[in-house]
């Protein structure tokens, strides 16, 4: 961190700065210019941070300089994680396919769907049973007898499955039924979430908060990867927007950023990022050209009666039609392509 | 709720749509005009929500007509909810005024601090016990001994005490120790926190996500009032911004708009609001103008070496300048000025 | 256009409304239902949005149906508009790549450059004569001088020119120099240029306003279609983020979007779009694969040493490698894949 | 301006950089740490913002120091300008009130709204005849027929007027009929259009565009100031928003930041800010309670019948309830207060 001093800043305000740092026992190296003074400031920054230090009279500008989220940073893992969901290998190349309903609603339906979505070439399977959604008079999933449902169908096509917990008083209950615990959108800020999720030892599936930045994000990763589970994957869908026309923004730069500054591995939901079906499939095109390592689809053979976010599945036979292309687009980038 | 079909839907089209609605147990009423047919639904919209109405080919647009909150809207109280915290009303026309320290850091401090809020004027101390931070690495407050201490000081200085639940292992702790519980803003839209927040009896202080429309905080207030804990307040603390230098976009106008749309009061959170202590007595002023029920405010004594949030804390001797202010400019709204 | 009367509308509210109607000339069309009535009002619209109708005591909801951008929208032109700059033909399938510096500054520079992204295999030449900058004291481009290095490059390169006209008193030069005259983002609501440019008769490309949404941006375009200029290019360039990580967040999934909505081709600037030159090739690629009609890049041989935008540009050799990507991917998608 | 080397910086990459500076003419200070080297760069940063100067090799940040908009800043004034339109004072203590139909529709009716403005309490009155509108077909302004009514009608009522301009080949026209030139919202980074009002020597209000940083306002100020007019009056008039509830979100946190960072005055348009005739009054309270050295409010006699803008007009008596209600409060701020 360096702490800059203002131009007329005061012998005084100087001192009484350096004593101050000195009394918390911070050492600090001290750059004299013609016109303005450095001060230098070395080792752990968490505890700076919590101190507004540009309060100090005399300071004008504070610039830290550590990352506030190291185990998360690409520098502790150069080579890139590759996340194991059963025989699924998340990052390590060939663009992952997650699809499946928005939530169970009920068996036979959901299985229909499984063998529907595995046929067209998915690689894992979704569905929630625990949902949040924004009113109380709204479907919230079978809880319980979704997930069973959930673990069930997995078993039939022979498919790891990933869900949502939402309770911290819950996760033990969805690790037991899942493969893959997902945390979603709303909760990507609710940290004992984060760290009951990171204690189930499964891997997580980490959703981008719709207003909340990369590092942000990377941070919520830490929580997890600071519990001592090192198999997050990051999974991009839609931010915040003022224009009405799509129900999310969705932000595909974040894929070759997160590549530069983090080491886990990117997925992309174009159904929530977006919330309109037509545009599922353009985006997940774009998605895997942007170096994703996978996309999180939702299907439903029958959009019109699901009860919930209908709006934006696909069907089976559109899935079909996309994955041979992500697969095609996937050759195209090349192995010099994938590093932005 | 309304569907408009599209000026060339044919008639099978709007027989199978018609068929759906009926498969459904939906009844409606269809209003033919020289181009356009208009259908319409009454009843429970809740239901028809979750599907995806426009899906069905010939229908233009749904236009929903019934509010997703029916507790929270202003019709089902017209006369305004007053939410008691201890002797403090909010909601009754004097603004209150919430005041203390981000957390408790330690127990001599924050009685210092409660006592210096009281002398100015404040109505009730905040301190946080158990602290969202962004980072894993930052203080995340004492947790139990936080609030022993918080309840403590409240005595000490007869004042009632509001404090954060995060996580819903610890709602009951939480009301153990305080006399109103907030659900702050990262928690929003954190269900199981809300409904176990509310099965406190609590009165509950709801704070905004920082990027959630006022339709999602009126829903939020819902899953609360929907367990029969009708005494909540909204706190406005700031929007998700474009422009760095604030560190949250203050939203002042869901002051007068919540006034219409809701019966709930509405305090402001002037210092996360604008994340600067230069901003915070001229936004407290501005929210009282505007109609607000009370401001919650950041205090510290000493705010450089807070242990978070310093660069937000006001001093005791300015909270005690803004106080009678804030009054003043109450008395000068008078009561047909109050409502929009 | 559809107005639905509160449930508890008094007959002389509604006779007040009809009444009212009746004045300014517009017929409506009534449809009683149970509980509630529906107005309906066929006819041009604009008249319409102008006045407050949901002021009229009794009116709950305005239902706005047709089109503020017919000339714009897909049915005007189905089969989709094909934008020609010389032998470049922009919707026609192939992505047409624009490419070069960000503005020009020196005439053996720009002509080093122009052959360097002919080399690499771009359709056309960008170049900035007039520069609109945040800041007064910053390089605004070369003017006259730089339109007629401009021209003479193209012609030297063999490639047409595009380049941005930012006052209605410039248009005309703008003309004489380029091949297609560009309306940069800052300028998308500026009324008067776009009649101007539209009148010049070149074909436009018009970028998005950083904060303008999809419907906004169509009716800008509808500015210049109603001028009687049909070659019009939509250009995304990125939007404003709360997220400081990019300089600005660019929105691919107005691309199938616009798809749906319009005729009109659209092309992606992923250097402006993000801000940063890691970014820009796997942006250009996804752009591609989202179904762009071509990609605007910035291309400079010294980014260093460029006097604007030196952050976002790309070496001559990353294009080189980039474009044979591009085709690639254009090839995966095939016409099925290539409508939403 | 300071740039941080990296942690690894290769003595030749360090070389490199201080060739590279000292190649175009900067001089530089090198302080060398245990761990980092900083370099700092006095002089005019203009010329460095244009250079990528984090793309050196060996730079791991670039600190920028100086204000890229020096005239307007706070220092280059400190007592604040005060802005004379008439015998208006905007910036000497008391608010001023602007207020008027958004447009000028008609003699008669605009000489009504005049009369009626007048007796509510009025300081100016504000009248559009050059009107930005999103879509070609809505009311554009009567133009100079426009002008025309309102320079006699602003006589006629003795009160100084201020409207709008739009295009550079008409400043000259509107301040010949004008006592202040307004730059709208769309066109505060329209820099000729910039130049050229300030260069009519009439006083400007300058409001802010929708997603333009306060920055970027400032520096859009700096190019009026830059060409000898120091007469600008800053307007913010709502930003962006994600929720449609409003029509824009008006961001009153940015009045005491101007205090702090500018000299201008600050003016608040709470109409065109929220898009809400019921939400006017309360946030025209909150603005001057906030500081602002004024209000900017739309008035229609008959709203429901005017030509654009109708949503959020407010009746004359509602502005006569308004005004000393204003006063009030700004009397209650005190000389202590006004100051953030």
């Amino acid at each position: 961190m360096f702490l800059l001093l203002r131009t007329g800043c005061t012998p005084e305000e100087r001192n009484n700065l350096l004593r101050g740092l000195e009394e918390i026992g911070i050492s600090v190296q001290v750059s004299e210019g013609h016109h303005r003074t450095v001060i230098g400031i070395e080792g752990n920054e968490d505890r700076l941070r919590d101190m507004a230090l540009d309060r100090f009279p005399g300071v004008e500008k504070v610039v830290p300089l550590a990352t506030p989220h190291p185990l998360a940073a690409r520098e502790s893992n150069p080579a890139g994680t590759v996340v194991e969901v059963g025989p699924v290998r998340i990052g390590a190349g060939r663009p992952a396919v997650i699809a499946g309903p928005c939530s169970v609603e009920d068996a036979d339906l959901f299985v229909a769907a499984a063998h529907a979505v595995k046929r067209a070439g998915a690689d894992m399977l979704r569905g929630g049973a625990f949902k949040p959604r924004t009113s109380p008079y709204l479907f919230r999933g079978l809880g319980k007898r979704g997930l069973q449902i959930l673990r069930e169908t997995g078993d039939a096509v022979d498919l790891p499955v990933v869900t949502e917990a939402m309770d911290t008083r819950h996760t033990d209950l969805v690790a037991e039924y899942s493969d893959m615990v997902q945390v979603g959108s709303r909760n990507m800020q609710n940290y004992p979430l984060l760290e009951a999720v990171a204690d189930t030892g499964l891997p997580v599936l980490l959703k981008r908060g719709r207003a909340c930045t990369v590092t942000e994000w990377l941070c919520a990763a830490e929580y997890i990867l600071n519990r001592g589970n090192a198999q997050v994957v990051l999974c991009e869908r839609g931010l915040v927007s003022f224009d009405g026309a799509v129900r999310n923004l969705l932000d595909l730069s974040c894929v070759p950023l997160l590549k530069q500054l983090s080491h886990l591995p990117v997925v992309v939901d174009p159904s929530h990022g977006t919330g309109r079906c037509e545009l599922v499939a353009p985006m997940a095109r774009a998605a895997v050209a942007a170096g994703a390592d996978g996309v999180m689809i939702e299907v439903h053979p029958d959009p019109v009666h699901a009860l919930s976010d209908a709006r934006q599945a696909i069907l089976p036979e559109q899935l079909e039609s996309l994955v041979p292309r992500l697969h095609a687009i996937h050759a195209v980038l090349g192995p010099a392509a994938d590093t932005p």
